[in-house]
């Protein structure tokens, strides 16, 4: 099992639109990704470790897949779709990473 | 819902032993923490969203609580039993980042 990261650091000046994200862009993710996807989350930062400090992501998205190609094939016909959908919740230019689930 | 982030991230010259981290580590924490914990997960960074790139972070790991209170509750007391384990698996300070599970 693969989990894909996507992390939209805590930028001095970003936005985020936390409910065209939640009401249209991941929605149209699992819809486009169908069966291949088998999970996704949304976190939202709070803080840092310690109260009162500033979470480093203003926001942490995960999509899992069985392997690294099925989310090739899912994830390559829609990336410029995907992709040109960011601006229009976000400043952010996010980090991706791909990981492999160990536990 | 809250979800603890504990990212390590990938510097030149880190080193991160799996074995004790999944073996020891984790299961440690998920004892002594007990029904506070709600679910952890643990990623090893494979690459960047492109093949072949560098993934930001080595390793991800997150824990869920039913709330902030409930994780403070449960990891106050084990803090520093916690923080004097990490040298036994990493050289790496981890980035711990506290949110709210959206989705």
């Amino acid at each position: 099992m693969i989990r894909v990261s996507v992390l939209y650091p805590n930028n001095v000046g970003s936005t985020f639109d936390m409910d065209y994200y939640l009401g249209t862009h991941m929605p149209m993710l699992r819809k486009k990704m169908g069966a291949a996807l088998k999970g996704m989350t949304v976190d939202q930062g709070i803080s840092g470790g310690q109260p009162g400090t500033t979470a480093s992501n203003r926001v942490i998205a995960t999509l899992m897949f069985d392997s690294l190609e099925a989310f090739e094939r899912a994830f390559g016909p829609l990336a410029s779709e995907i992709q040109a959908d960011i601006p229009r919740y976000t400043n952010i230019a996010p980090t991706v990473q791909i990981s492999e689930v160990k536990m």
